[in-house]
């Protein structure tokens, strides 16, 4: 959807003449009183549930949407009831405008130039689009991580348009630790000869150094102490010549000798094959910056006083990047404004990555609370 | 001191020809029965008290002993009772032989060539250096972290050469997500493109973009969460022209926005001003390689059989990286050998880096277990 009319940003700056991609599933009801939208986090995108079928209509290999777990006809946002919404944001690199597009005010590619946009911010395109659409009201936004944070920005941002909100392993505004993680991941990205100051694109080169080191941090921070000992341990790599033996150390510093290693590598080589580097400093800055506390003197209940949706908070014991304990404060800020919350504290090993998994506890929660939003 | 016999390491390599630079402090008494050895962590060095004179006999700021806080003159390690001994180790950066210097074989510097160094290396040098000293028992061996493994180990490799170990924020091997840390550091340093595969020297050239990302997690990894909110938290970088007013975000994704990228960026910065890059890839190597009970089945009880030193270990409670549970599996090993094991869980703030820090009940119980080493 191509929209020609500038969006303010919360920086001050505007965006003009930009797309949004989305993909919807199901049929909104004739009294529109049935969509969710359904919010992403860092390198996910519009494509959430459902896979795509090639020119033969054979389904295409791992092209299944990434809530295809939690969402589609039967599933706990069962989309034969709700028309459900996916949005790729603004900033993005998987169709909506982004850095890596052409800025319609100077014929030039963005590049570092695209402005920094906010949770505020595409809270703001995404209700644009939902005007667009011809729906007043959603009965429900659901997010994770930091789709999390865009579905509570709605119910600040517009308390009118959200009946109910679905926030899970998300936070209030990130820790020291969480910006910490970012930066750094940043800082290899921003560092990296072949970033260009932004301006890669072109010098037809991109930081792939950069990006498969944010991508290492990421993956290290999406899961649990526990479910990396599990997983991989102290294993050594697979050796053709030494399987299924207790091989021997290689005594080298350059090269592969545990498991995790190699795991870590293949997840930043694929994610530097594929994802912008602009977009990692965009949504990581966005991450950043969401703090609706902020403009309440940090008092997170005054925050919330301006909410009128009904909330389902979901959280996981071993995410040690959006805790529980992040989550409980989400939670008793609703409960200072007497609002309507449920909370789920989902006892799971994944760390971060358990809100993407399908776990038959988290999974239940999800359908029951969606099971009881009227239409 | 200089050494011309080879040592043979664990590699299966050798070296010869190498130097370890170390500081003693205190007297050594005439049946030699009260010297204790300090071995230390990554970026430490023999200078583990007291402080250096310029020319003119006034103290040179800044040049405090890393481990200060614990040893000297009427100190929890009292060097007016004990022989304290700090050496670097080889394949540091701080005197001892490392990649930086000149292999005697080939008359190049050794750069990337420098052999893959262990903890067992490490406490067989530290032992050569001893017998050098007419040392034949220790009255202690201490260390913190990847120092707590070396002492660890003295007690496996020369059982009867130590009577006591103290063993403080350490662990019995590095689970994967501790690997996973090291990994993606050395994956920065590896991949700047002014390493060139570790002979960097020979190009006139320092890595210090990797340096920088390295160090960047390191510091993440030695903080509690708890502390980097209380001395960072959300705060912004001070700006002059606003300073005493709660600034606005600047909106830049490059720049520094938040304290704590302040401060990451300035220790980055610092430590790739004189940190070797090949001494860190074999620094962290040889904390992934440790792991007494790889040679007993994974067998830490029976790896410690052989231990017959008394011991003392320390943890501290917000230490995410060496968590007061890798202590306990040790306390555990011990005493499934009958050891003489005495253990404190200090309930203590600041992470790992609590083992540097000044915490009254940690240098209490260090303090009460030396006074009770007899000599």
């Amino acid at each position: 959807m191509h929209f020609e009319e500038p969006l303010a940003l919360t920086s001050g700056a505007s965006l003009r003449g930009y797309d949004l991609s989305y993909e919807t599933y199901g049929q909104l009801n004739a009294d529109k009183s049935n969509a969710v939208l359904v919010c992403h986090a860092l390198n996910a995108s519009h494509h959430v549930a459902g896979v795509y079928l090639d020119s033969q209509g054979q389904v295409m290999p791992r092209s299944e949407g990434w809530w295809d777990t939690l969402i589609g006809p039967g599933k706990p946002l069962d989309t034969e009831r709700f028309f459900v919404i996916g949005v790729n944001n603004l900033g993005s690199c998987f169709g909506s405008t982004g850095p890596m597009h052409v800025n319609p005010d100077t014929g030039q590619v963005y590049g570092a130039d695209f402005p920094v946009v906010t949770v505020e911010d595409w809270v703001n395109a995404q209700a644009v689009l939902l005007d667009r659409l011809g729906i007043g009201q959603l009965a429900a936004v659901i997010g994770g991580s930091l789709g999390g944070m865009q579905a509570l920005s709605w119910t600040l941002q517009h308390p009118e348009r959200v009946r109910h909100a679905v926030v899970v392993a998300s936070a209030p505004n990130l820790t020291a630790e969480n910006i910490a993680f970012n930066e750094v991941a940043r800082r290899a990205i921003v560092t990296d000869p072949d970033f260009h100051g932004g301006h890669f694109y072109r010098h037809g080169v991109i930081p792939k150094r950069g990006l498969r080191i944010a991508r290492m941090i990421g993956h290290i921070t999406y899961l649990s102490d526990d479910v990396m000992n599990e997983k991989f341990g102290r294993q050594l790599r697979a050796i053709a010549a030494e399987v299924g033996r207790d091989r021997a150390y290689q005594f080298t510093t350059q090269d592969v000798e545990f498991e995790i290693e190699s795991y870590l590598r293949y997840q930043g080589d694929k994610f530097a094959e594929y994802f912008d580097a602009n977009t990692y400093l965009l949504i990581t800055r966005a991450l950043d910056y969401f703090d609706p506390a902020r403009l309440h003197g940090g008092d997170l209940s005054k925050a919330f006083a301006q909410a009128a949706a009904k909330f389902l908070l979901v959280s996981f014991t071993t995410d040690w990047r959006f805790s529980p304990a992040r989550s409980r404060e989400l939670v008793k800020a609703l409960l200072d404004n007497q609002r309507d919350v449920s909370y789920a504290e989902i006892d799971a090993p994944h760390g971060h990555d358990a809100f993407l998994l399908d776990d038959p506890r988290y999974m239940a929660v999800v359908r029951s609370y969606f099971d009881k939003v009227s239409l």
